[in-house]
């Protein structure tokens, strides 16, 4: 087998932010909503049975940090995050991952979930500025 | 504040299954999908964020446990799983609750997401067989 890189598919509409203990974490280039994609860098993961008892509880532990860096990052954008949107699906994109989508009542959506629901607004010129919001953390 | 009660919204799609160790597990009563929702039973709690860090681990450890109810489920039920869907959302109804769905390439909805795309074709006269089918697990 390989050695883990994140599907070729996530470049198109996300960008690379960091690499924490556990997961290679992506933004989602859609300004409509602050959302952090994590990627378990697990070789071969589609399901969260496929990850150690261990990498499971550090992708909770991964979850919830991203949760706060999703409402951080809303705040920073004037979008104040009301409730977090958490899933893991990969009906499309098979490699395991978990999105973490901070939603708000006016976001246009609400309250349906935002997968498959286009078509995005990429950050452009903002995209700085939202990876800056995320910064070191 | 009162003591842990599923809100009343969940009886109107769903059956009471079991309670384990963190959560209140009920049968999504949609026969077009093995689906299970976990709601941990902890007052107040609409985040994951709102739970300890031990519910949290107990929390992960009862999605990956619904996986293999769900799959187990889809199998007695000539639905073999080939995707399992799990998502935290809550938009529509605010206490904390996890979906554990199994996908088919056939089901009808594949690759989209199941929220909020009806109608759910209730179980009916097969219900009683999807409950044996979860049993004292």
């Amino acid at each position: 087998m390989d050695p883990f890189a994140p599907d070729p598919a996530f470049a198109a509409g996300s960008v690379f932010v960091a690499d924490w203990d556990l997961c290679h974490v992506r933004l989602q280039d859609d300004a409509r909503f602050p959302w952090l994609i994590l990627i378990p860098r697990v070789d071969d993961a589609t399901e969260l049975d496929d990850l150690s008892e261990g990498d499971r509880v550090r992708l909770m532990a991964e979850i919830v940090r991203a949760g706060d860096r999703v409402r951080s990052l809303g705040s920073a954008l004037g979008q104040v995050v009301e409730k977090l949107n958490v899933a893991a699906i990969g009906n499309v994109t098979a490699q395991l991952h978990v999105h973490v989508v901070g939603r708000r009542r006016d976001d246009g959506l609400w309250p349906d979930p935002v997968w498959g629901r286009g078509p995005s607004a990429p950050y452009a010129a903002r995209l700085r500025t939202a990876l800056e919001s995320l910064g070191s953390n």
